[in-house]
């Protein structure tokens, strides 16, 4: 029996994160968000998801932290809102990183990645490294080792 | 105008990669399949999915590869499958981590991290990082240049 299997899920960490972005459209304002598409026509326009969805969307993402509406006004028209990500929401940086890289492998496109991240220092690609604090690079998930932590609850036996 | 809005989408990597995995359910099974939870009476009892649901996903994660069934059997027992990752499943290691790590940080458990990752090797926790080709940690995603790629397509201007 895996280890795994002698603990509750109760508090993992991955179910309390996917509470929140666990959603598609919600992982697709987010991919906007930090390409720098902030107003809700321009994300009506290139998520596609229906007004009202991404409405409750971006209300959702504001209540719980990760979006903070932003006044805006342009000449002429009345004051609106543009949707800026907190530093909670910047730190979901990793997850769609690692979203890109896999789907640029193992779902490449015919004419190669549509977008490139690149260091704004030097302007070498950047990818997602896995490490050790020893700062060993860790090649796989086969070089890890899950281990209970001080919040895991173990299973009661029953029967 | 932020230089996303002259692009489409529609190759987007992420969006390819959350049509297979954009779906809480599915990401909880994967969890697990790392955990090395296998059999579905033990991945029913754990994620909390209605069967019909969880059988769904799994025969989905197996259709595009990410899964591969395996037949075992138990003393006294028909033949069972159970389910186990497969290469392309294995490289979406990097999700599940950066989704844990968020979680930790964000939302975290008032007793502690639930699971640690460690080094297989060493012992060490293991952590997500970011950086460049040419070697340098990438602090943030403000660091970051999201430049248009071989596969990108212009928008043509309407009206």
């Amino acid at each position: 029996m895996p280890s795994a299997l002698e603990f509750e899920l109760a508090h993992c960490s991955i179910a309390r994160a996917l509470e929140l972005v666990g959603e598609k459209w919600t992982l697709l304002v987010l991919r906007d968000a930090f390409n720098g598409v902030r107003r809700f026509d321009d994300l009506h326009r290139r998520i596609g998801a229906p007004r009202q969805v991404l409405s409750a969307r971006l209300g959702r993402l504001v209540e719980v932290g990760l979006l903070r509406r932003v006044p805006y006004r342009d000449p002429g028209q009345r004051t609106r809102y543009e949707y800026r990500l907190t530093e909670s929401g910047l730190d979901l940086y990793p997850i769609l990183v690692s979203l890109l890289t896999w789907g640029d492998r193992h779902r490449p496109n015919q004419d190669g990645p549509a977008v490139e991240l690149t260091h704004r220092g030097c302007g070498e690609p950047i990818e997602l490294a896995l490490r050790c604090a020893a700062g060993h690079d860790v090649g796989s998930a086969r070089e890890v080792h899950p281990r209970p932590g001080p919040g895991a609850v173990r299973i009661t036996p029953t029967g």
